[in-house]
């Protein structure tokens, strides 16, 4: 038996997320398990790092697969682009020790939120992030995000799982680095931590939006991650703007 | 009278390229025009920098309209974009002086070709470049590139424009840049000169491939523009690589 490790990019756009469902949606994982089996003639079951969710895209997702072949890696990842949809491509392939684990063995992730902050929409960029168009304190989302880095309970960002209502996790995790720049207009928050709580990002960045507009005073920050009380925070922010940008094991 | 000068953005994958045809063809002049007779209740000319193709897409497409309106180019602006489907955007409205055409008063375009150049289709960038996921020399492309530059009779670079098979215009132009460069996997090759002839980025960046790929000898490029023989080049790239990235008047 052989373990394989995928690096996969996707425009999420059209996918009911990255896990297969009972119900008949087309998920990404869905479809790289359907290309599996066109190529292998068996059914295989694909490990992701994590789900991600409906909407959300991923430059870096990453999964493996345990399967006996003699075909070298890189015509596994022909042979899979060959059978995937446009919306999905395998970046990389690479053969790993039998004990790889794509979900257990991640020591972070990096999720990139974008947000096009400027009077006009982009045709072009539509699909991958948030049009916000009113001004944004940038200095301010800074200045607030801070009070985020490190380990805390993160209970005030994130939303009741409906997959997994009662899983009774804690909420504990630690960001290790939390940056905000902004460049021609397109503010980008990127976010690596140990592990993420159900919509977390989303929530995150949808209370420094509100912090950017002035709707949260100074120290708002501090006292909604204090709070450990989803209600405190601000909305989601859509998951269009979203993007799992890389896994690191 | 005032005379407004627009800027737009546009992806130009659903639109039978920038002109209104006489057929019932989707065009950015077509939607815009559109757009602005809902806004002011009349029929109103759009005069664009020159056309797009079909597929073609712009960050920096300019035309400009006529009217007499109290209305400030802010409000101009976000009636525009209300009014346009999510495929275009207008990025800048600014008032000109009455003599501004936006066609006879171009002093130069820049047109981005863009080739992903890596072993994997990029599904986040896939209407947006040209994907070749074969060995092309940077080198000999930029090197063989150079003869390009300059007053050039470019026929061999000019395919027939079935708008205007008798035009009869010459074929003289003048590239004052070209640049090549790659950076994460992307071939960026940016033209910017003083006209355009009827795909001639298009044939430029075929002919460029084959230069990279090895299958065009050293010193083709020079024998090709001395031949001003369109058969002489190779075939025309994709539109969907091709962005009119800039206007300068």
């Amino acid at each position: 038996m052989q373990n394989f490790r995928l690096t996969i990019e996707y425009d999420g756009t059209n996918f009911n997320g990255w896990q297969t469902q009972a119900q008949n949606c087309r998920t990404v994982q869905g479809e790289i398990q359907k290309a599996l089996k066109i190529i292998f003639k068996k059914n295989i079951t694909l490990i992701g790092s994590g789900r991600t969710d409906s909407g959300v895209h991923a430059l870096g997702q990453t999964a493996h697969l345990k399967i006996k072949t003699a075909m070298p890696t890189d015509e596994i990842l022909r042979a899979l682009n060959a059978n995937l949809p446009d919306d999905i491509s395998i970046i990389n392939v690479e053969e790993m020790p039998l004990k790889f684990h794509a979900q257990y063995g991640i020591k972070t992730k990096t999720y990139r939120y974008t947000i096009l902050n400027r009077p006009s929409r982009s045709p072009q960029q539509r699909n991958f992030c948030l049009f916000y168009p009113y001004k944004l304190n940038l200095k301010v989302m800074k200045e607030e995000a801070k009070v985020l880095v490190g380990k805390h309970n993160f209970k005030s960002f994130q939303s009741t799982d409906p997959a997994r209502p009662e899983r009774g996790e804690d909420s504990v995790r630690t960001i290790k680095r939390l940056d905000i720049k902004k460049k021609d207009g397109r503010i980008t928050i990127d976010i690596e931590a140990d592990g993420f709580l159900y919509k977390m990002v989303r929530s995150i960045v949808g209370t420094l939006i509100e912090v950017g507009r002035g709707k949260l005073a100074k120290g708002s920050m501090k006292k909604i991650l204090s709070a450990k009380d989803r209600s405190c925070a601000s909305p989601t922010a859509p998951a269009k703007g979203l993007c799992l940008w890389e896994t690191k094991y």
